[in-house]
């Protein structure tokens, strides 16, 4: 650990964000492939950074970066925050690494303060949140908790096709200890897990708010490809009542989706429902031809796994009425699921009050998009989440984070640890 | 115009098209393509055919082949009936040619029976009806009563690229009269045009009826390609209040149409609709993307322009009404347009009292497929159309009229032409 009296400059996090730019940008925005070395400079970057600013810092059985300012009593549970560093390809520069950068602005800022406080507190950048390079997302987190297999750990990556495994151990990763699901990271250790994320909605946007507080994590029900199977026929020649056509079933099916989903939301239920991937057969569809057949991805979200699954229900049932009505039948393929995770009330109730100390009006969001955070929550951590604005959505060059925003962000995390460490 | 007293032999028909049937097949199904040696050989075939029966054949400027049974008064407007003797590519072997040896066989079994009348009775045998080999129906008809153009002309043959002026001239078409939009056939040289085919659709087989007399055949207001565009995101972080979903809004439409359609079945129109190419963009959807854009095909068909126009203007209104509400805009492109024919009451009364006559119930059908007949009946010729039960479709190869069907539709051939001659 650094020694001295170094104090945080103004522009500090705006020079972080500055080099991490400056290293992962590809061509056309921004790549941090996880367990690559581009991940591993932007860790390098951030260690550097902790160690300017008087942190500790240290790398874990994941080869996840720690910055740790020590407390008085460093046995105790610590207190941490944090997020990731890897992107998706051609992403941005602020989904992930904003939380890492918050983190250290707001504990240097505390050790700039000279505050000390019994627990550490310990900022961690992680890797491999994104699903994009191995299918599969929260890698880093998950190996932390023991909860991946070495079934996972075969994954080949998307580019090279090379196992997970070996990409992981390149990075410095106890890969035999992920292999046998064996935690890297007791949950005991960790007091609380707060992770600050650029909102990859426009719901900040549109309520002219620059930061809220989560209230849980969406989980999902997902079918990648579900087929309608109807009967082809020429489009001309065959009446409707002796049709069976996919495309007219797909359509009504999503219509009543819709239906549903409106009426769940005016009773106040959590549910975002989007069907990504739709289409007819291109090699064998024609403009009159009456379509045999329509293939339909269809992926639901709740904070609610009570919601999840009566969504679910409606969706089989209507599919079964279709299938009475319209002569069609569906081919669903596998079901996909994602549990949804709660913030801890108690978290969450500190976070708002430091918005609302930070001037800022407080009205809590849900996050849609998966985060580590979620993993955390569910290994039986107290978690909490912020979202800062930021506009064009997220896993495009076109993410565009306000850094006044920003600073809101680290002065709502700022005043949580203080509170929560003092 | 062989002499004799030629007897037409009872598998005068099977024998016939199994001649077409061992020429025409490609390994899969039956490829007679218009304009090449193929459907030449199909001609051929008819001639000798036509000259064993005893009949008088030729050639016409557009290299169609005709077959006649003189009347007493030659000069007389004709009693003309037949079909086409192209085909799709794989497709089956009486799309077309059935009404071609039907028109052989009914005329065939009145010269076989001493029959004479004033008119002379023709049997055509024309080219060039399918669209697939040069994207235009009906060029041989069309073709014959003047209406194709020079830039018709152009058209590039699907595989060869080869002009459909080049491919006329090599079988023997008088191009430069084509080109100048000249009629190569008078109208009023024909008194009558009776056109049997298979049907194409299913509607013989659920009412159990072999045969049928053809009301009117459909015109169509089609596009190809009509573009929804709304905004991609996230799906998991954009709410239902935030979202512009191309696949909902597009779902919605179909649905809405579908609901039009059958309110107006309901009401007594003659209307069918079809959407055969939907899709988002294989390059930028995904599972987890709200879809920004999604296409689809519309083809409306119907026997009145009436309907066809109203239930253009009903599309364009929702189109208008879910811009609104969804906040996604359309681009339609180009609107493709055929008109609708009606069949001569006169003609369709003949043909229905021979049906009820051969003993077979008589409930008229429309067709929805496109026809020569069509072409015949808008340049002012009175038509009239007989259809043939046929199971699985056509432009396939699984085609499949009964012979016994077939014998039932020649039976009504037979009489209208006794009928018309008399």
């Amino acid at each position: 650990m650094a020694g001295g009296s170094h104090r945080m400059s103004a522009g500090f996090a705006e020079d972080l964000f500055d080099r991490l730019r400056a290293e992962g940008f590809d061509g056309v925005g921004i790549t941090r492939e996880c367990y690559s070395a581009s991940e591993t400079r932007a860790l390098e970057i951030v260690e550097s950074e902790a160690r300017r600013l008087g942190l500790h810092t240290e790398r874990d059985a994941g080869a996840n970066v720690w910055a740790t300012l020590p407390g008085t009593e460093p046995s105790l549970p610590v207190i941490a925050c944090g997020s990731h560093l890897d992107s998706v390809p051609q992403g941005g520069n602020f989904d992930g690494a904003a939380g890492v950068v918050a983190g250290l602005a707001a504990v240097a800022q505390l050790r700039s303060e000279g505050f000390r406080s019994r627990r550490s507190l310990r900022v961690l950048g992680l890797r491999g949140e994104e699903s994009a390079f191995f299918g599969q997302a929260y890698l880093g987190s998950s190996a932390l908790f023991g909860q991946l297999t070495a079934q996972d750990l075969t994954a080949a990556n998307v580019n090279s096709g090379r196992p997970l495994a070996d990409c992981m151990r390149d990075a410095g990763v106890a890969v035999d200890r992920v292999a046998r699901s064996e935690a890297l990271l007791d949950p005991a250790s960790i007091a609380c897990w707060l992770e600050l994320h650029i909102e990859q909605g426009p719901v900040l946007i549109a309520r002219q708010q620059p930061a809220a507080v989560v209230t849980g994590i969406r989980g999902n029900i997902r079918h990648r490809a579900v087929s309608c199977i109807g009967s082809a026929g020429h489009s001309g020649a065959v009446p409707r009542w002796l049709r069976q056509d996919a495309v007219f079933a797909v359509s009504e099916l999503i219509t009543r989706l819709d239906r549903h989903w409106r009426t769940l939301l005016e009773r106040g239920r959590d549910l975002v429902v989007t069907c990504g991937m739709v289409g007819t057969d291109p090699h064998e569809h024609a403009l009159a031809r009456i379509p045999g057949k329509m293939t339909f991805s269809l992926d639901i979200r709740s904070q609610s796994r009570d919601t999840l699954e009566g969504f679910y229900d409606l969706f089989r049932s209507e599919c079964a009425g279709l299938t009475d009505e319209r002569g069609v039948t569906f081919d669903f393929g596998r079901r996909l699921e994602t549990a949804p995770a709660q913030m801890d009330p108690e978290m969450t109730e500190r976070l708002r009050a430091s918005l609302r100390a930070a001037g800022q009006a407080d009205e809590p969001i849900p996050s849609g998009a998966g985060h580590d955070a979620a993993v955390f929550a569910n290994a039986g951590v107290p978690t909490g989440m912020i979202f800062v604005r930021n506009a064009n959505g997220s896993h495009n060059p076109r993410e565009a984070m306000e850094m006044s925003d920003f600073h809101v962000g680290v002065d709502v995390l700022t005043r949580t640890l203080r509170d929560l460490a003092a």
